[in-house]
């Protein structure tokens, strides 16, 4: 378990979070910090639902993502972080101009990490809770990750 | 509670399935009957992440969108379904060329539909359990649900 | 949804709150307020595992139990809280000499309330945050409740 | 690993299952296999609300300790299995005059172990479905555990 984040780490973990699905979804990060992770989203029309709501795919991808960078701010840097699981409950439809999801690392084991994600809906001034998620995340050596596929 | 469903509402819900965010991501119905609801995606490099396993967002989302319309098919046509919460556990890594999702209503109330859902890496002829998620479900009716927003 | 929550009411709920399997369990109300229900367990040998851990069924049953009493302030008298689902993460082993179960109404709906609980291990003078849950209630009248059986 | 369960170590988990809460709450091993793992219970006043339905704590607890015992028959013998989380849907109300709880592992690792658990009202000669779990479950050595308190 680090006790630290270095601004260097910080900014690499930044850079590193939107990769592959995520940025294809647009999902960026907008603050890192040790056993913190906030990330950003601006909303398209591609993120909807038919009904105008933003999808709960889109806000489950983005708490499962952002909570496990959340892990990576606790952990050794030559650890993976991989998610076992995780639930969100939405509290409410979001629909807004953009979303925010900001993940806290709740529990720092050596291997079992768990973090608690929050996602708010964007609407001008405002940001109104809408998703709340529990995340069970394992860090793993990146060595031994590879060799399981 | 509806206790059949006619071939003309299964081909309504296998289109409407793919709209929004479901479209961008490429997600298709594959099999509609009463109760039961399955989707299907040939994965892109979008889909996966830097190490290029699938990313358990797209997996998740594949949950969600597809236990939400096995609710469609046991509810009565003017009804909304909403995705209150679900929970999904990731089993194994996926990197395969494609992911079947099936999703089963377990509880069947007035209200509240319980559904279960399977995740399956497609790797050539095989097809993987790599994620189990449970999804709690909403029906309402479409009017109550356009004034909510 | 309520706005206030009377003394009346909150002493009747916190006599109501330890009967059937909570009386058995030992498990008392402590602090009762508008979206907020404190519970509270002496520990005894009988909530214990053979290696002297606390049991997590006592954890998760204080948690469900005391999530639905946060759902009781938040909503009309006439209505009776039932848990949908919930998920609770175990962050450490508790040990010590008492539980305290602390849950907040997060979402105040007419019909789907959710809660966030937190489980403290009671170790002296420390109070050691053990497990977190989210819970969905559903609030229905009790009349309804009754023809359900 | 283990890819046998002995009739001795069947036995011995049967035996091991009934101490402490569990013990305390009357729940019983009913069957062993590898993989699979089945409890029963008398459901006597003390597990009940006041309105007669079966405490939702008390499927709780039966599908948890249920689910990790699935989980101790498929690893080596000096092991000990803990519960990382669990989450849970009732289905719907329980009161007759026991409880049923069938737990199999659906991801057997190394380190974490899932389980899948379902409960069921015993109604007479019916035995009705009431609740479903999945829980992540952690094998880790005898001695580690020890040390953690």
């Amino acid at each position: 378990m680090k006790s630290e984040l270095s601004g260097q780490r910080a900014r690499y973990l930044a850079d590193d979070f939107s990769r592959g699905f995520i940025h294809f979804c647009g999902i960026k990060a907008d603050r890192v910090e040790r056993g913190l992770f906030q990330s950003r989203l601006k909303v398209e029309d591609q993120h909807r639902q038919q009904d105008g709501f933003i999808h709960a795919g889109v806000m489950a991808t983005m708490a499962d993502h952002t909570a496990g960078y959340s892990g990576f701010t606790v952990v050794e840097e030559d650890l993976q972080i991989l998610t076992i699981e995780f639930k969100i409950n939405f509290l409410r439809p979001a629909f807004g101009e953009g979303l925010v999801c900001r993940s806290r690392a709740i529990r720092e084991g050596r291997v079992v990490i768990v973090s608690e994600s929050e996602v708010f809906d964007v609407r001008g001034e405002e940001e109104i809770p809408v998703a709340r998620a529990l995340t069970t995340l394992m860090a793993v050596s990146a060595q031994k990750l590879k060799s399981k596929s």
